[in-house]
């Protein structure tokens, strides 16, 4: 989240960049080179003189296959502990993000939109089997919610997770939890970084997610005739 | 959960009772005579020919206060592990059951309906601030998600959640996993119990909940304009 600017709401104007530019320029010659799907964590993005939280994804042919807009903005009030607001610079992104690869269809949020158990449902429903959230989590929230969000988003839907945080840097105003983490369906953390830099590696295996989705089939006996979650776009 | 029978889909029929009936007025007896508020686990109902998985609470003098059905039945087959298919002899409830006590609103579930997020999140909109789960997870369902998707529910909607299992009896043709648990809206579990037979205690802060909405206020920055969830009943 927020790699190419330090993650603080006195920053974001300064390292906003117009998409696209020069991050996501070469975000996209990187994913060609390399031939393959990248997602491209988050950077400050300016559009019509506003600025928003923005996950670029690129194809192995360099072209832009999403980009999303964070939709829930950061405002916490922790007294003693963590104090942001990221709405007294940015505003939101008003719609949920989508790509289709050759494996599964990805539904992206950012940080604080793995809080809202709504948009990750529709991304289920969607056809989602793997959800991308890159995020910088705290000191506060990290150890307490970071894991459990993910874990409760992959059982509650039946399909993978994935988190990817800045590495920790003690001396930023804004401390990252770190911790990139991977979950398969059955709510099982399979990959896991610390809070150091590093580069985690997992495999997404589609067929688990099918069995665990044919062996506690909560997507087909959910009560449609009581309840239902549904997009409003 | 069917407290008064073995549970096992073979047993039901045997088992079932007429709500009024013995087990429900012995707890309607004990619910005045000790003047509290008891949610008295599932007995297997018999109504109308049809069976259910029924919970039933009674207030301080002794009136019935809600009756919930089973809305989720609790069909699973995990090859080697557990297979279960309660829709072969119970009947599915219809509707949420709330009550409300002068302290606050509550909301039941029984066992597997608390794999469905969007019954906890009706729930949480109604003003419950505390759901109860009478359930018997096994010992392939239990450790693996029991405490998450208690946890789980208690984050997404800022809500005390609080669990009530059988003990463990390894006899049995279907084995408990136990563990009834409280987690309280930060997602901590404040009490526990073992796999044997126990009966633990814990106080329902409802100024924490308040402080936690007020710190993390997802409840107020759910973008009702993108997404709903919404009871049909």
């Amino acid at each position: 989240e927020c790699f190419n600017s330090p993650y603080g709401t006195q920053y974001f104007k300064e390292y906003a960049e117009k998409i696209p530019g020069e991050s996501t320029q070469k975000l996209a010659e990187v994913a060609k080179e390399c031939s393959v799907y990248l997602v491209g964590g988050s950077i400050p993005e300016e559009d019509g003189g506003k600025l928003y939280n923005t996950c670029t994804v690129f194809g192995p042919d360099g072209t832009m296959l999403a980009k999303h807009r964070k939709v829930h903005l950061f405002d916490i009030d922790i007294p003693g502990k963590i104090k942001f607001k990221e709405s007294e610079t940015l505003s939101p992104g008003n719609s949920f993000s989508m790509f289709d690869t050759p494996y599964c269809k990805v539904g992206l949020g950012i940080c604080y939109d793995i809080r809202f158990a709504e948009m990750a449902q529709i991304y289920g429903q969607k056809g989602c089997e793997l959800l991308i959230y890159p995020g910088a989590f705290n000191l506060t929230t990290g150890p307490a919610h970071w894991e459990l969000l993910q874990r409760g988003r992959a059982v509650d839907n039946q399909v993978y997770v994935a988190t990817v945080s800045p590495a920790r840097d003690e001396k930023a105003s804004y401390v990252a939890w770190g911790h990139s983490t991977v979950v398969n369906p059955w709510g099982e953390v399979i990959a896991k970084a610390g809070a150091e830099e590093t580069v985690i590696y997992t495999d997404i295996d589609l067929k688990k997610l099918t069995e665990i989705r044919q062996q506690i089939p909560i997507l087909s006996q959910k009560r449609c005739d009581l309840y239902s979650t549904e997009m409003k776009e």
